[in-house]
Order: structure tokens, then sequence, then C-alpha cells
């Protein structure tokens, strides 16, 4: 089915992007590199802020997470231990005929590339079977190129989390439940890049994982594990909450993270995994997913949305497989279990025990352990419950960064079309950037730049408000040209240094009285006078 | 010579940093990735701490500079117009007795890996050749792998800027003199990674490259160009700055960013590069070099100092390569050359043009351009300046992100040794950050946690300094332990809700008048009574 008007959506969207630097396409001067794209000046200060914002809401204002800044290339075990190695391909054919190679569900999608004097598009000429291609980007580390060398762009910044786990958790004085977040670039060889940035072969991840205690082990301490009920935010963390309660509480706190940047939740969906789509480890996966103009569209022709971000509970399966991989002891001790236990009565003890035997027996099956050694391990692991030892579990809400910007700019854009006293229309773009995450915050602007009581009054009040956030001083063009072209870069605020603001001068010095300036407002295009001392704490308050 | 002092510090530092969550090594639980290193809790807010501080001195403060924020992987014909390709490699040599690989430079001093067994460690058994080994990381690109498809991680960010040099000049309304700014990733398969976190594999850049008007293009335009006149900063940038100023100015700038976030200058040391060292396109380079422990020795015994950073003068070569090798245009025009040039009389017309003329061929030669050649293209060039054409220089200003933490560290380290009274001596650390760069910046301590109206008071005094800076809440233990505890941490400031703080309440209401808090400060362990509601300003001074 056609949809001409959100692909030129798109098609402006990635003009604006390019015309005004927020998105290139890398290396473009050599042809460019399929999958890859750089942020421009726009772009890179659009990106520092929602990557500062993911920060302060998911570490700085919490005190149950720390954060991590792990490196790129890791030993190639964490990649076996995750699956990645074996796991994480697509199967791919080979064309004999015109030496292409295609994802094996995309032949009849892709075209040929020697079409159409080789082969035929719908057949491809004579295939290979479909074999697995990993995508995980593979190098070398060291002088000699061998099997002993090999090593992977990380596909994820999660695993170095799960890596990390026992270090920040001895060097942090946390207990768990707490949390380890991450900010940093992944890899992934994708066979067909596309719709722009937002499938791209480089990308930025905004990652938590926030461990929590076992449902069995919450029992253990309150005597029972509270169940969600109805809908919304389940309110402040409690000591009763089991998988489920921290699960929707992360959803929750993640489209408030979204609201709060801007995307109103009438754009998102909140998409809940069916059990044919789950990983085999993962108890619940929410994604939440973004309206982009390229989405598919339902039977209604809603746009279903692509995904921003995935919130999964992933059970204890990442830290078992390092403890497996590794042969290091990933579990934490927790006196409260200790305590607890003993003063539970056998029954009580008998069937914890029993769930929580159950449960790591099925994880050591699933990963291969045989049936014997399995139940043996399994008995063990539910006999450290008794010295208040246990596996955490997991929730990871995972966010694409790039994605995420995409997402901003689609929402943020819209047009405006004006007419002149002539008659003459003009359509322009405004990008309503919330404050929070706008590239520029405000744009100071003397009303004439050759009056030199503006100018000087002018870059007084610039280099005040640029110590606290990103400004921008423009002096070029007629007042009307220079909001647009404020508009047209998401800027929410302009103030100007007018005649009126000079009014407050007496003998060259401030006489204050009247030390006024216009504040005027992207949306809406709202004009105010503002007193000069209360311009900053006015946009603070906004763009915090 | 042996220098025990100075390695029985680093080695106090690396036990203090993975102890307190600085840095882990990568990977640890999988016996590590040698050459990769991770940032804990406190690594990672101190690494955020100083990226932000250069982002702010070097694009946000400044009006002439714009960021950018370019991909890891990018076209490998970037590494071939570069030189990397070809040139950024080290000599190797293996030995055929232990098959172990060498730095051919290096083979007395790196043990044979069998030794003692199947080698002698002088001789390293039968050598090779030394072959070229590139310190690239290579990987490949797309489902299929061959030479096509090569691609590297990149070695240094500066590279994306020279690449997207004419997108960003033609989007951000700058013109030259403006620099492009970027921090990110950059990976170089060193063969010996060493000295903890300061030559490892995958480090982090901030580099800045500010193009400059070539000095003919100065002459032409100002009758003149400035020489650097005494030592010291030489001020606000001029009109007739040519290339040597513009260097000087970007190195005394350097410096006062180190001295800012808290390298006092007599630990630096300013070396300017011989001709020898110089690479055969700069006109010069300084490094700024940090005097680590680990440094080597002059004769007297001082410390000679590392590289943190390099300010080089690459003069119009990196651009003219990507002209070369893109074939797309990378000069600008400049209407005051233009206009400017119409008003010189014919000699001064052409003593500039012989002079960019001369420039111009001997690039080119030097670049492998036949003479002929070179002499049609360099008329050329010199030709375009009357029409106000031609290709800036460029000042490089270029900081290792890695080094710059380890050498806060260790500049921060410092013990003290108290004597309790009983007599009994111990030995603490302190980490003398400056309270720009700190992990933390403040704690705020309610003097007992088992008193209500101090732990309420505590939390509504950190609720409002965590919204503006890291702060960090601590109840646990004796007041001196948790002083001791964030001095370790390199924390600034602590603020402590005590009794004299309540006395301030009156019926459950603050009365007001005595609403104070002890503010202590890490270094001296000066303690102040501050009022509630000056902490925040006073904080605000002092971390910003």
């Amino acid at each position: 089915m056609a949809e001409p008007k959100s692909n030129e959506l798109m098609e402006k969207i990635v003009s604006l992007c390019k015309r005004r630097g927020f998105i290139y396409q890398s290396s473009e001067i050599y042809g460019g590199i399929n999958g890859f794209w750089d942020y421009g000046p726009l772009g890179a200060e659009l990106k520092r802020h929602v990557k500062d914002a993911w920060w302060k809401t998911m570490v700085r204002l919490r005190d149950d997470v720390a954060g991590l800044e792990a490196t790129i290339i890791m030993s190639p075990k964490i990649w076996q231990a995750s699956g990645h190695v074996d796991t994480f391909s697509d199967p791919m054919i080979d064309c004999k005929t015109c030496k292409g190679r295609f994802r094996a569900d995309q032949t009849d999608e892709i075209p040929c590339p020697q079409k159409p004097s080789k082969c035929v598009n719908e057949c491809h000429g004579e295939k290979t079977e479909p074999r697995a291609f990993n995508l995980m980007f593979q190098t070398y580390v060291g002088p000699v190129q061998d099997d002993s060398s090999v090593a992977y762009l990380r596909p994820e910044t999660a695993q170095a989390i799960f890596a990390q786990f026992k270090n920040v958790l001895e060097t942090s004085r946390q207990r768990v439940p707490f949390g380890i977040a991450q900010i940093g670039k992944a890899f992934r060889n994708e066979v067909t890049p596309r719709n722009y940035t937002f499938r791209s072969r480089e990308f930025e991840q905004m990652e938590l994982e926030f461990f929590i205690r076992p449902d069995e082990v919450v029992e253990a301490i309150c005597g029972g594990v509270a169940k969600p009920e109805g809908d919304g935010h389940p309110g402040d963390p409690q000591p009763n909450w089991g998988w489920q309660l921290w699960h929707k509480y992360w959803v929750e706190e993640r489209i408030r993270f979204y609201e709060g940047i801007g995307l109103p939740r009438n754009t998102l969906v909140e998409y809940w995994q069916t059990r044919q789509e789950l990983a085999h480890y993962a108890r619940a996966t929410v994604d939440i997913l973004y309206k982009f103009p390229f989405s598919k569209r339902d039977e209604k022709g809603e746009l279903k949305g692509e995904e921003l971000e995935g919130i999964a509970a992933r059970s204890d399966f990442d830290l078992s497989q390092h403890e497996r991989f590794s042969g290091k002891p990933m579990g934490v001790f927790d006196e409260e279990l200790r305590v607890a236990w003993k003063n539970l009565d056998q029954a009580k003890q008998d069937e914890l025990w029993k769930r929580y035997y159950e449960a790591r027996k099925g994880y050591l099956e699933r990963s291969g352990v045989d049936a014997e050694q399995a139940s043996k391990d399994a008995t063990e692991d539910a006999d450290g419950l008794a010295r208040g030892q246990y596996i955490p579990h997991v929730i990871e809400p995972s966010a694409g960064v790039d994605r995420l910007i995409l997402a901003l700019i689609a929402d943020a854009y819209s047009e405006v079309t004006e007419t002149d006293p002539k008659g003459k229309s003009e359509t322009r773009v405004i990008l309503k950037f919330h404050p929070r995450v706008a590239p520029i915050k405000v744009a100071v602007l003397p009303l004439l730049k050759n009056k030199p009581e503006l100018v000087a009054k002018a870059m007084q009040v610039f280099n005040t408000l640029r110590r606290e956030m990103n400004a921008y001083y423009d002096d070029g063009g007629s007042i009307g040209r220079r909001y647009a072209r404020q508009d047209e870069a998401g800027t929410p605020f302009c103030v100007t240094i007018d005649f009126e603001t000079l009014e407050g001068m007496k003998d060259g010095e401030w006489a204050g009285q009247t030390d006024t300036v216009t504040l005027r407002h992207r949306d809406g295009g709202r004009q105010e006078r503002v007193k000069i001392s209360e311009v900053l704490p006015v946009l603070l308050e906004r763009v915090r």
C-alpha cells in the first residue's frame, strides 16, 4: 500500500536534517558508507541533551542506580556466554548468477544488483542454501591474526554491565535491588540498514540493568509478593515487589521519561510481546513504540509504531550464564534473607526452596546441562537461600539513542504557512522540541546590530545565559527572519534587546526600573516583557 | 634506573581505583583483555565531568566553534587520504623459535613468551625481517568479507572533522576562522599497551580542528601578519593573527583549561617538538606533558612527563589530502579577501601569489604529484586568491580523555596519617580533585540516622542539591568515618545536618533564624556554618 504522505514527510525531515546540520551521511565526500550517520552541530547538541536527560533521570536523581562506562571491545568469551556468538545471526543466501548476498527472508524484496542483465529479480538465479551470518563486527586484537585473537565490537552495551556486576556491587555500596546504567556505542552489521538513522550499523544505546530479588526471596523476607493491580504507575518501589511490579514500574518510568522530553503518550504504543515472540529466558517484554512516519499501518490505517525501547524481565539468565562461562560466582549475599529464612517454618522453607530449585534447574537444563548435573547444581543453588545467597533477577530497560533522536525530530516537525501583506505566502518549518532537549535553548538578539547600546546589552545578557545553557547570539537580518531561523532549529525561546530595554538607561548607566527584554516563545509566537533579572530563572525552570 | 617510589605510588593508585570503583579491568571475570579498561561508578562520573568541562569550554562558551559527533567506522578512503593505511604502522618481527611477534625496536625489552624454555631473551631466537604492522583495527562492513568491504575503527577522531568540514561550514553559519570539535572513542591496536590506562587500545579523544586563514590571506586583508611577542597568553584573537599566533593562543588556552580543572602549571611541561620530530606537514607542534609517576626522569632526576595533548599547526595538509582523494573542493570563499585583493597593488599581489603558490606546490610535490602537474595545480590554487578562494590551514589541539583522567587521579592522590587519642595511627587517602571534575560534588549527611528530624531535613537539603549537581546521601557509620569515605572518593564538600540545624525548628516548623548546616571542606577539613539557603549558591560557584 502506497503511503505518499509519510514518505513525503520523511523526505522533508531528511532534507531539513542535512540543511540545518542535524544529521549528515557519514563519509559523504567519499560517497558515504551504508548504515552510518554523523551528527552535525545541532544534532550533536540534541543528542547530548537527550543523553544528559537520561543520565540525570536514571542515575543522578536515583539512589539505587550506579553508572558504568565499559569498553566497546571486550573479551570474546562474553559473547559466548551471552549467546551472541552462536545465535546472533541472520540466514543468508548467495545467488550463483549475480553473486549477490541476500537475507533469506528478503530475496523477494531486495532488487538484484545486476538486474535485469544477468538474473531475474524474482528468483535471483540459482541460490545457495541459507547460511548463518553473524551480525557482530569482528576484528583481531594484538599483533597476530588468528582464532585466539578474534574479538567483536559489542552488539549491545548490556553485557558489560553483567560482566562487571560484582565489581560494581563491591565498590559502590549498593545492595539488591539496585541498577547499573550505561550509555555507549554498539554495532550490528545489519544486512539491510534502512529507514534513515532508525536501523543503522553503528548506534548508541542507553541501557539500565536493574537487579532485583527473585520472588521466592521477596516472599521469604516480606511474607508475600505484591501483585500488579490496575493500570498506570505503581508508585514508589516497595520491599514486597516481585518481578512483575518492578517490570511494570520500569515500563511506566520509561514512558514518563519520554513524556518528560516531549513525546506525547498518544504517539507511543506500549506493546506486550506475545509468548511466541519472547526470548526463551524472558518472562515478559514490553516494547515502547513510536509512530514513525515510515511505520507500517494496521487494518484500520493507524501507524503501528517502531521500537524505541524494550523493557524486558530477563530472570536470572544473564548473570547465570556469566557464572557458568567465567566460573566466577555471580550470586549476592542478602542479610535480610538470611535472618528471615531462619524464622520461616519448615513447610514455607520447603515450598520456597522447591520453587527456587525448579527455576534454577529449568535454566540449567535449557542451557544444555544434563538432567543429573542440573539437579545437583540446582540443589546447591536452592540450599544457598538459607545462607542468604541467590542470583539476582534483572529488569532491563534498553533504549536506542538514535531512534529517539529521530522520533524527537519527527514529532517536533511542523510547518506554518504565512502570507505577507503583498499576498505572497511562504511555508516554513518549526521544530517544536521540548525545551529540555532542544539543541539551542535560547537565542539572544539585539534588535539592530548598528546600535552599540543594543549590542552591548545583548552581549551582557548573552554572556549571563550561556554559562547556564546552550545559547546563541544572532544579529544578522531582520528580527522576523532571525525568529524564523531559530524556529527551524527548534530553539524554544528568543530574547530580544530592543529600544524599550534601553529606556531603562540613564546617563549611560542602567537605572533599572524598566530593564526589560522581549521574551519570544517559539510555540505560538507569543511575546512577553520580562525583567532582565528574571530571564535566567524563568528559562532555567523550563529547560531543566 | 629503579624508581621504587613512583612504582609504589602507581600501585597505590591502581589499587584505589579498583577498590573505589574508578577503574576496572575490562572483562575481568574472563581474565581481562590486554589494553582495555572500564570506568566504574566514580570513574564514569569523573569522566563525564571532564568531557562536559571540555565541551563547555571549547564549544558552548565560544562563538567560533561548532560541535560534531561522527561515526567510529567511516569510509576506508578517509584513512587512505589521511595516510593511516600506508604509514600508521609499527615494524614487527617474528621469532621463528618461540613464534612470538615483537616490535622491532623492543626486542630487547619485551620478554620472550616461552622464556627460558625455547629461546634466549636477548636474541628471541632466529628472527624474520621487520614488517609493517598497521595499528588500525580492521573489520568488514556488510555481508561479504572481501577487499571491497574492509573498514577500520578510527584511530583518531580528527579525520571525521576534515571529511565533514564543508557540511559543517555550509550548515552552521560559521566562517573562517572557526573550529569544529568532537569527543569520541578511538582505537589503536597497540602492540604493547602499558602504564595502566595511559596507553590502551580503546580510548577517548577530545579534538578540535580550528581552521584559519593562510598567512598570505591575512596579509592581503590586514596588510600584515602579527608575530608572537613574549611569553604567555596572547589575548583575544585578532584579525591579523597568522598561524603562529593562533598556535600560541591554543597552547595557552589549553594550559588554562588544565589549570582550571586542577592541574597546576608546575605539573605540566610545554614541550616543543624538534624539527626532526615534526610530521612532514606540521609547522610546529607543542605537546603538553603531565609528570606521571611512571614518567622517565631527566639527568637531573626530574620527571620528564608524558603527553596529555598535542597542539599541532598542520598547515592545509588535511583538507588538501581530502580534496585530492575525494575530488570534492575543500576550499572556502572569503568575501573579505576578494574585496581586499582588488585593492592591493600589483607587486603585493604578485608577492602573495608567489608565496601561496610555492606552499601549494610544495605540498603537492611532497604528496607525490609530478612537478609539472604540481606547478599547474598550484597556479590554479594561487589564482583563486583573487576570487577570494583558498584552502584553510588548521591548528589542532588534540587531547586524550583517559590520560587526563589518570593525570587527575595521580595529581589528586594524597595521604594523611592521623593518630587517635589511644596513639593508634592510621593512614588514609584523600583525592583532592578540583570541584569542577570531582565525581561527587557534595555529600549530605544527617548527624544521626535514628533522629527523624535530622533525616527529614537532610533529605530536603539533598533533594535540592542533587537537581543541580551530583550529590550523595550517606547515613552509615560515624560522621568521621563518613567524611573519610568522601575524602577517598574526592568529594570536595560535605553538608552535615546536626542538632544546631534543628535549633531553627519551632513546633515542628522551621523558624528559620538559625537554619544552618555544617559545610565541611575536604581540603584541610575546615568546617563552617552556612545558612541552608546559601548552600546551593555557594557550592554552584565552586563546582561550575
